[in-house]
């Protein structure tokens, strides 16, 4: 039972304290504001996380897992055809968006903005998180390959590291419209330009 | 001469500071530390900027000046076709990028994506600022609509807004993987799939 207290507990503040970065980012949130919205006390907090850059890259790995639960069952759905289920995944990131008044925006991106030039650890670990996203983008473009949605002259990964960058572009902007005309911008350049059965 | 002296002043605050919270960013960036690089007390700060807030507006409109400054001497040569001039430029930022060792980025798209959600009046501010890149672009490619070098299917204020957006999301990769490959595959993508004359 102890581990399990245990787990509730490191769970409870990554999850809080990721709440908080998402929005202001790592260097704004302090360790005290993390301790007060996970209300624990920091003797807790230094149970599970060996300081705040520590805890800053275990956070990372928590948005990349919540990046796989939110996308899991679209990507892996293979009775959509591969196109519409990276359509249906990119309209279920702007319903989310929608939702939260267009804030935030993707956290990976947001560390790999704010830290990639003060932290070699948080870019090790955010180059890691970003591939994976990359990684399962391809997986599908390869897969729209197969069945000739798009032109094999395509290179999978570097499509799939553009569709990743461009929507990381597109959010920046969508914080500041407060809308979402910067992602159907994205969506239109991608699907009426690049994931075309001829090139 | 006082004038002089006092516009020498603000200006050395605005470069020595907008350099650091280029890096490190705005909230990262204290008071303390715009007044050391700068070399100027407290009191001098303030007969220039009413606040911290005041000083990041006017970094703001201080990089967008840097951006034309770079960039209207290509923008301008009409001796040059359209759709070169857009890929000097890119290329002068590379070239810029790789003698900074693929650090910083651009300053609009980083405080874009750390304000957008603290800051009503950086937002407003920033989002000019985004306009003006835009427009820029949008001109560029209006001139190259009518010259038959792309498509008048497109348009060129949404084109251009994906050329800048998706420009800021590589420059975030280019942080995180410390080269040129991301831009380079958003020159790709850009000129190969959507800047053509037939779409």
């Amino acid at each position: 039972m102890a581990s399990n207290v245990q787990e509730t507990t490191r769970d409870k503040i990554l999850r809080t304290g990721a709440e908080v970065i998402h929005l202001k980012g790592f260097n704004h949130t302090g360790l005290q504001e993390i301790l007060s919205v996970a209300k624990v006390p920091k003797g807790s907090f230094y149970n599970y996380f060996r300081s705040k850059e520590d805890f800053g890259l275990q956070v990372i790995d928590y948005f990349i897992g919540q990046f796989f639960h939110f996308s899991k069952d679209i990507l892996e759905d293979t009775s959509i055809p591969p196109l519409e289920r990276i359509r249906k995944m990119l309209d279920g990131f702007k319903d989310l968006f929608r939702s939260t008044e267009y804030t935030c925006g993707c956290p990976i991106g947001n560390l790999a903005q704010e830290m990639g030039d003060l932290s070699p650890a948080f870019r090790e670990r955010l180059e890691d998180a970003m591939n994976a996203m990359v990684d399962a983008y391809a997986g599908i473009l390869t897969e729209a390959q197969a069945v000739g949605e798009i032109s094999t002259n395509l290179d999978a990964k570097e499509t799939a590291h553009f569709i990743v960058s461009s929507w990381h572009g597109a959010l920046i902007r969508m914080k500041i419209v407060k809308g979402l005309e910067p992602l159907d911008i994205h969506s239109k350049f991608i699907f009426d330009h690049v994931l075309r059965p001829c090139i």
